[in-house]
């Protein structure tokens, strides 16, 4: 269990106008617990809202070792009903009941947790201060299921040996940025900037049109990252995310283990990597290592192969989530 | 958290004949989670069978760090139905059925947890190869709940903001032990050494009666540990654990903060102390610490003042029940 923070694209990270895209690991194992690596949970920062996907056993403990902040997650998306994906939901939502939060948490899950939730918060908590909103997801559909003013997530059908989807977060199209000068210089009110922003032009007193072209430059192109842990080897999926900036997608075994994998519903690290650049992905993100791996050098190697912008994700790891162009070598 | 373990009373372990009693700390902090201490569990180690009291939330990810013996556990009492105590749970069947447990596991839990419990692996577990037994406890009957060849479990009622009870752990009465060099001089057969130790004499073939004090030493006295977590201040507890030779007993907070204690149904250090020191315990062992205390010496030093030998809980401890004559200077 990794205390610490560290950025894998740091220099990004320097540019402060862009808002935030990030993903921070808090685990990255499988179902077996191990000493080297937690139970799938991560937190999805966009333009600093907090998203938590999927919440194995001791997620809560988890962000305690790493500083996160609890009462800053809005809502969770969890990917299927195996434990080591949900088992740390109760605790985490008991957590911000004694820590008295007000705010409603949302949960976007399939349609048996539900009512397992509710009844295993009546059994364990006092009356909670605040509402826990739940969105019954169709792990079958690939459909839209969040929708806000900076992102949009979307339902990704998996193969696993029981019911289970991922996830594609969609950032929203930004605003166009001012140019400062340009605006000083026609003597544009403040109180017209946002619309300014927005792509209008600007009509001086005299009647001269300014185009919007010269006030302001372009809005950064939107980025996406995709989750999907866990499946098996998945053709079909390559459309779904095709050219998202950064895909999760789990390697449970190394690529002499391919019987197995299909059999347990998992993926080798080859075939995660195929996935990865079949959809023309920026980078790849591997992880759900099985309790087999101490050492995961050889499933990031055997994926380096296929997919050559490939990171091993491990807990504590914050990862930037960059324009295709800029970095992607994949 | 700590990997390692230690014993606190290393002297006494060296006396090889002597049949292990030990408690292993995995996790004494209380319901909100912090950096420093984990959710309520404990392994009672009585002549090598484990028993587990209390699974909160991380308590396998715990025994993992620990390098504990997973399928080495054979049953499970839990206290009561706040998540800090039991929220491990699920996790950890779920983990024995990867492993390929066969054996049974017996949970002695209040009778809610049954059904959830049940609903929650049939929604999170494919057939487990196992079956978990479950034995309701009573909270409100001070009962023994437990026997076995080598010692019983009592249930103790304990006052809680939810339904509550505590453990009693006693060993059984041992055999004597045999002198080799007097069955040797007087060559009884190795097959009736089994009666001398359960305490019959010898009759030689001249018909004298060799009496059992001159074969054997006395058995070891059986020993006593009592699990007392969560309560309030209670005097009723005084009698069911008078003479034990190690209390558990939870202390939440230090003693400024006694309304406060009372109102949540949990106890200071000095009311924790009380109780052991009314009840003439051998030692004194606290535990489940609010998060405010990153640094227990407080909550130690005020017990102490009223019950000297006492220590403080900590992941990764391995306490060695001692009887009371040996060592207990309460």
């Amino acid at each position: 269990m990794l205390n610490g923070h560290f950025y894998y694209n740091n220099k990004v990270r320097a540019r402060e106008r862009m808002e935030k895209f990030e993903v921070t690991i808090l685990g990255c194992g499988s179902a077996t617990p191990t000493r080297r690596h937690n139970p799938s949970a991560q937190i999805v920062n966009i333009h600093d809202k907090l998203t938590l996907i999927d919440c194995g056993e001791g997620t809560q403990l988890q962000m305690r070792h790493m500083k996160q902040k609890f009462m800053a997650l809005r809502n969770v998306f969890i990917s299927h009903l195996h434990g080591d994906h949900c088992f740390g939901l109760p605790g985490l939502i008991s957590t911000f009941g004694l820590l008295g939060r007000t705010r409603d948490f949302h949960v976007y899950a399939h349609a048996p947790l539900e009512g397992m939730l509710d009844a295993q918060l009546k059994m364990s908590c006092h009356a909670l201060p605040f509402n826990v909103v739940f969105h019954a997801v169709d792990p079958t559909q690939y459909a839209m299921i969040y929708d806000d003013r900076t992102m949009e997530v979307w339902s990704l059908p998996l193969s696993h040996s029981m019911e289970c989807n991922g996830f594609l977060f969609k950032e929203k199209p930004g605003q166009r940025h001012i140019n400062r000068e340009m605006t000083d210089c026609y003597e544009i009110p403040k109180c017209y900037l946002g619309k300014i922003r927005a792509g209008e032009d600007w009509t001086m007193p005299d009647g001269r049109v300014i185009p919007n072209s010269r006030l302001t430059t372009p809005a950064y192109p939107p980025r996406s990252y995709a989750y999907c842990s866990d499946t098996s080897y998945l053709p079909s999926l390559v459309e779904m995310i095709k050219g998202v900036d950064l895909l999760y997608h789990e390697t449970t075994y190394d690529n002499s283990k391919e019987i197995k994998a299909k059999l347990h519903g998992h993926s080798t690290a080859g075939q995660a990597a195929s996935i990865a650049k079949q959809a023309e992905v920026g980078q790849l993100l591997i992880g759900h290592y099985s309790a087999t791996y101490y050492d995961t050098s050889l499933l990031l190697n055997q994926a380096r192969e296929v997919f050559a912008n490939t990171i091993a994700a491990d807990e504590g790891m914050v990862v930037e989530v960059r324009k295709k162009e800029e970095g992607g070598k994949g």
